[in-house]
């Protein structure tokens, strides 16, 4: 049986990986479980999975959630906890769907510890790739992405020789807005951007899909997790988001991966890998679907995917500071403080205000990240 | 640099593959070539790729060949020069492209060589797969199949776990009348059959394409080729022949294959495999495309691939008769003798007659093929 343990266990990955696991009971076990505030669930979780290890944000937390669990639970806290689940439960993977820094320092810990990685954290790579590659290289660590493009990406490059790839292109839906023209993206709601047409996801992932944000920060992993150059990556409008992305080799001849919208798929490839399971999700009916549509990405209508290709040229620090920026931005939108478009409007004044600089540790990309977040929130827009 | 010798090589596919050869001289040599009885075409050929050895069908025709040629290439005829272009010049692949009993044979002689086979006879396998791939086994020798289909899934099971196959479907564009209701096809002309709407190929195969025998003997073929029970096959009309052939695994999972209809790929594929060369055909554009369609297969619009998945689980020597009943009643279609839904009329009437038996050898085979064109010929329709 595989052990897994889950960081961010109370998300949306978390959940639907929990789901993969209980439905193939005899392959995986529950070593541990992270989460940040949501005790109930959190305990629910581990009354059902029986991890080793539990950990959540903070001792109050920690305290409360003890009082429901058996003795032979251990419940930790903190930053040290959150490591603790990361590196020592004896995990064969780790899959980590933390958001923001938390998830970079224990995906660096779940590596140390030689454990394989299913990751659900985009910041990882896109502020830190130059160091979690070269870990996971020194310590033989397998990274399985845990998104549907790059798990597709991944598939697709199964027997397949690195070098002989011409192109790989990241399918985008286009997200809430894709119909919408600039202008009428002027006076759009926070409800509007939060109606995703094909993926049910968590409020900043869905306003990073109108923006296009998550589309660059995806072309930034991709380059990390498949050393592909920027010109080497596309993105491609595709309504349907069946085919999850694809990739090109010198012979012109292009594999896919396919599927309905489920992200149960690609979680449990990154935890049955190199073997694939029996899966609950819906088999893809293509008869069914009629049609596949596809329209060329328009980077003037998406401006942030144009700079997330600047900032991934760019390289050093300029793809963290893109990643703070926007944060700060999409948060200040969800509150009310700054309209749609201004989102951009943010990323582009803090990255012109920035010179990209060396980032040699996580400390580096900390204090990086913190600098953009304190210029986004302080920009009067 | 590998050694290639192509049977059939003044055809569609042969003369196709010698382009894939000269596009990367440094990486291909001719060593035979075998046609049938257009000598100049073959003496050109010679002349341009300086194969060690080439057969032409008759002693005529060598005759003729040998006073146009260096003597450095040995010109030979027969059954005995196809064989020994097939397995005794030193090839370290085999294109096999010979329509008929003879491809089947020479095809044989290539294996028993040890050499590497790019497949782009149907009836070999058709007729013989039981035979051809217990033989290849044997000899340690891959099958790469020559066309785009099962090149499609044979590049979609890279790296992959044959046992973690669930399904595997390959797509038919429908042919010149897919857009007719059966009523229509009543009148249809040899004319309006031989006009494919995405694949310029010769007459025979045309034709077997607006019947889906074509799409009949290809379902076969994948049984032997990727040892996929009939259950776990499946056909699916899309009239843009973009997405050659696709593989669904146990997790839902689709790996499928695109690219434009070109058989460069595919032909160049099998003589690089397992590595990818660059190629000179047009890479796909999808979003130029703008869509792709997808219609259920109807098997009472197209009975001749009902009957093809039924000669197939009854096995034995249904698909041989199959396949010979279909090669004469074409013949009769294409001479203006019987209407195109009599094609139908004759594979069904001679399978009626016929009571499956085992097939033990290339000689039962040659029997039971040849009563079954007798049959198909005498057929008063």
């Amino acid at each position: 049986m595989k052990q897994i343990s889950i960081l961010g266990s109370t998300g949306s990955i978390g959940t639907q990986t929990l789901d993969v696991i209980a439905n193939d009971p005899r392959q995986y076990q529950v070593a541990g479980l992270a989460a940040g505030t949501n005790v109930q669930l959190l305990v629910e979780q581990a009354l059902r999975f029986h991890p080793k290890k539990v950990s959540l944000a903070t001792r109050d937390a920690a305290e409360e959630a003890r009082g429901m669990l058996p003795a032979g639970i251990k419940v930790l806290y903190g930053e040290e906890g959150l490591d603790e689940v990361a590196a020592d439960t004896g995990a064969d993977c780790v899959v980590t769907a933390l958001v923001g820094s938390q998830g970079l320092r224990s995906t660096m810990a779940a590596i140390n510890a030689g454990a394989r990685i299913g990751l659900a954290n985009k910041e990882t790579l896109v502020t830190a790739g130059h160091l979690v590659m070269r870990q996971a290289a020194d310590k033989g660590v397998d990274i399985l992405p845990v998104d549907s493009e790059h798990s597709a990406i991944y598939q697709c490059l199964n027997g397949e020789n690195r070098a002989e790839v011409k192109k790989i292109t990241l399918t985008a839906s286009g997200g809430s807005f894709r119909d919408k023209s600039r202008q009428e993206l002027e006076g759009v709601t926070v409800e509007q951007a939060l109606r995703h047409p094909n993926w049910s996801m968590g409020s900043k992932i869905t306003i990073d899909s109108a923006t296009m944000v998550n589309k660059g920060l995806e072309v930034i992993e991709a380059h990390w997790l498949f050393g592909a150059g920027y010109d080497d990556l596309d993105v491609l409008l595709h309504p349907e988001s069946i085919i999850h992305s694809y990739v090109e080799f010198v012979d012109n001849s292009v594999i896919a991966q396919l599927g309905w919208p489920d992200m149960r798929i690609p979680i449990q490839y990154a935890l049955s890998y190199p073997h694939r399971r029996p899966s609950p999700t819906e088999p893809l009916d293509l008869a069914q679907l009629g049609s596949l549509n596809f329209r060329k990405m328009d980077f003037e209508r998406y401006p942030c995917l144009r700079m997330a290709f600047e900032c991934g040229r760019a390289g050093q620090s300029a793809p963290a500071v893109y990643n703070a920026a926007n944060e700060v931005a999409v948060a200040r939108f969800l509150s009310g403080e700054i309209s749609f478009l201004a989102i951009e409007q943010v990323i582009e004044r803090v990255l012109s205000r920035h010179e990209a600089c060396n980032l040699p540790d996580l400390a580096a990309i900390a204090e990086v990240d913190g600098w953009a977040r304190r210029e986004a929130a302080a920009l009067n827009i």
